[in-house]
């Protein structure tokens, strides 16, 4: 059972300020829903007007972890829906605001991923996906990128969202500090490095950092950070920043 | 000058059906612009509300070139945007139809980049971007993929189809016989191949097949190729196809 104030809530977490008033988004589909549910994020309820593919499925498992399904009308889902097609099948979740990092606590343990001012949310849920791929779990955010909840972050990390271990937003000064205190090797895309294939790393701590589409990493980052870059040929300016991301993450990857 | 007429025909070009029914589509920004410009491609008029950045450079390269500039009202730019924040300023350009591979044509003496069935006009892009970074400059689109000239594609690729030397369009098995006839090693990208950093090529003149987003590549393909992937940790499905394009880009240049 839904009533109509309820769409209305829902239609109105497409915009970011209802979002970040309240900690609340919304994830379309089974896949992703599927994904939600197998890494027991908080999910409120769940909504669907067609069941599609994997319905079973997702209503074992919600049943398990005692989650509501709620059927609503063709109309209530287009108004739900943030993509053309929709498949019709929405939950609804619940997120912790973002902390600031610590340098007296370091709760990391393993390789970092820096987003410097990354703007476009495709890129920034490509890149998680990417993470998540390589097994890089811990993403720092500068308070300059995009939402990480941005329906199109959230579609395009297909999932990586709930796969991660922290999740830290902060400004750049504070997340280089971390680094440096922490001794992370420091990394930095930028199109005056060393080319990536000549680099070796010297300690198995790292921590990579990622620039904004126009600008690259900011001035700080530059400082503090061994710059490498992907070599190219010449007719392009640059290459897109989730590229050079998967490029340099799997070259460093150990397998 | 511009009609009314050339307003409305400017933006029926966001409509496949036109597109392909005129062989012209439409660029947006200054840099896109100029890419076209400095690759001498066949624009039939730049239209502009604004003269934004880069601006005398866009005049200075079209009179040489002997290309009408319009100036049209912020209305009329609204109307032939396909963006959120449209620089107000388009050019028009032609495009020749793709043509056809012919084995008993062996005109590529490059490497080969093949998209199979790729559904995402932006990954399409994207690849060619990657393609031209690293010298990439021929392509081969199955009649199943998605449009070239989409703008979403055109705006993903920067500039790069205005880079490349060939673009082929056909039918896989066609490419398949092409790239065997011509002697090319084949490799795909596909979950179930080895893993490309054990991979050695053991010949210089390599074509890569990328499949289609959901389903991989063809069956064809995988019975014609050296099936390579790239290595991951388990809890992400798969990667984005343009991230493994980029890292098995990068993983065989050479530089």
């Amino acid at each position: 059972m839904i009533y109509k104030k309820e769409i209305k809530y829902l239609a109105s977490l497409k915009q970011k300020k209802f979002r970040l008033l309240t900690h609340e988004f919304v994830i379309e589909g089974s896949k992703l829903i599927i994904d939600a549910l197998e890494h027991k994020q908080p999910i409120k309820k769940i909504i669907y007007s067609t069941k599609g593919e994997n319905f079973d499925k997702i209503r074992r498992l919600s049943k398990r972890l005692n989650i509501e399904l709620a059927l609503c009308t063709t109309k209530d889902a287009e108004r739900i829906s943030d993509t053309q097609n929709s498949q019709q099948i929405f939950a609804l979740l619940q997120y912790k605001p973002l902390m600031k990092i610590d340098a007296n606590e370091n709760t990391i343990n393993n390789n970092i991923i820096v987003l410097d001012g990354i703007a476009d949310p495709g890129n920034m849920g490509t890149i998680l996906r990417t993470c998540s791929w390589f097994g890089c779990y811990n993403i720092i955010i500068t308070n300059d990128s995009v939402e990480l909840y941005n329906p199109k972050t959230v579609r395009s990390a297909m999932g990586a969202h709930f796969h991660m271990e922290h999740i830290y937003r902060d400004n750049i000064d504070n997340i280089i500090e971390y680094l440096k205190k922490c001794q992370y090797q420091i990394l930095a895309a930028d199109l005056k490095g060393i080319n990536i294939k000549k680099y070796e790393l010297t300690n198995n701590k790292w921590a990579l950092i990622l620039g904004n589409e126009a600008k690259g990493v900011s001035k700080i980052s530059k400082e503090n950070a061994q710059l490498i870059h992907i070599k190219g040929e010449g007719k392009m300016e640059s290459l897109n920043v989730a590229e050079a991301a998967s490029i340099v993450i799997h070259y460093l990857y150990k397998k």
